[in-house]
């Protein structure tokens, strides 16, 4: 369990003693959820290293996830500038909104069955950012992984190391090549080239981009 | 300018008029500022494409960044699933906080000396979570580019392509056979080689990740 910082001393509450809460996903930096948090659950935050929040519907500590299992570890906690936002940085078990999909904000993502709330056709759609298009990558090779057609491009470079590994190396030539003597255009494409098949190759061992954010971290200590 | 959603109609505002809007880096994930619109705030984001919000503290209208000329260009706003937040993705033109921080919640990137808020010491230190690892490094490559040390290993990648090129191809054949027959951490490793020296060479080229993530978001729809 990371050492979270004891911020019930540091927040500014407001007049209702509670501080807002931005909740991100530390894997893919999305913006789960904005809600609410009193002195008690920070503190039970920090003490379980599990999320918890108050919740002003029901005038009641609130456990996230504790009902539907997707509990949210929490990472990191941090506040800001003025002391009256928090950050909340977590590795969610699952969906983080009520409706099934991954973030509340998430609207490219969203169920096309909604339960009662907004559903697809009342909210404006959402364009990938560009942070988010390294983790959207990762989820589509996962899901290839489970179920791609037979015979695919990504199943076969999923299913076999040596084809994978081997187009890698191929990319790699092309963007050395761009970078020495093409333009920007196809630099762009063949470093996107390395990095997709660099994604499937460590997809194909069970590795992902997390793992390797891991080792880049370490290094910059 | 993007044709972004007019969100007047969809928000449920809070008694005092206002929604709380959580602003993000496009290009990083990170989270820059908690901060809050009412109706006019996102009516002028929507004709401008810059952000607009509203100052609770000095109650008027705020064009984020028309004093410093850190504007933010906004790249998305969604809403969330009860329509009570919103979430604005940006591309900030420069700090996103009044302290000279890039972010409000960055106190790992907080300048040594503060303006009179609360300054390094007060505050808990930030871990770099997994999202913030290639932009960080990112980063690093852009300074090293203007300033590093001549000798430097990062220089010599910077500076000359086909050095860098050549250590891309010969990391490709190390992860490569990494994931053939070796175990996961020489996998993680050498996949991040390859990461670091593909983001040296085409840094080298004058671009970075958003320009690769572009391709592939093309490429997704």
């Amino acid at each position: 369990m990371p050492d979270l910082p004891d911020l019930t001393a540091t927040v500014r509450f407001d007049e209702a003693g509670l501080v807002p809460v931005v909740i991100q996903d530390a894997g893919s930096g999305e913006v789960l959820t904005l809600a609410y948090a009193n002195a008690l659950a920070l503190q039970r935050t920090r003490e379980t290293g599990e999320l918890h929040l108050w919740s002003r519907s029901r005038g009641e500590l609130w456990h996230k996830g504790a009902t539907s299992g997707n509990v949210q570890r929490v990472v990191d906690l941090r506040v800001d500038c003025d002391a009256d936002a928090v950050l909340a940085i977590v590795e969610p078990a699952g969906p983080a909104c009520h409706t099934g999909a991954r973030t509340c904000f998430g609207a490219h993502d969203r169920p096309r069955v909604a339960d009662g709330s907004l559903g697809p056709a009342e909210l404006p759609a959402a364009r990938l950012a560009d942070f988010e298009v390294l983790p959207d990558l990762e989820r589509v090779l996962a899901a290839r992984a489970v179920d791609a057609p037979e015979g695919s491009y990504t199943a076969q470079l999923l299913g076999d190391r040596a084809f994978a590994g081997a187009k890698v190396q191929e990319e790699a030539e092309e963007v050395h090549r761009a970078a020495r003597e093409e333009s920007d255009e196809r630099v762009d494409n063949e470093a996107a080239d390395v990095l997709y098949h660099l994604l499937a190759l460590i997809r194909g061992r069970g590795r992902d981009l997390g793992d390797v954010a891991a080792v880049l971290r370490e290094r910059r200590r």
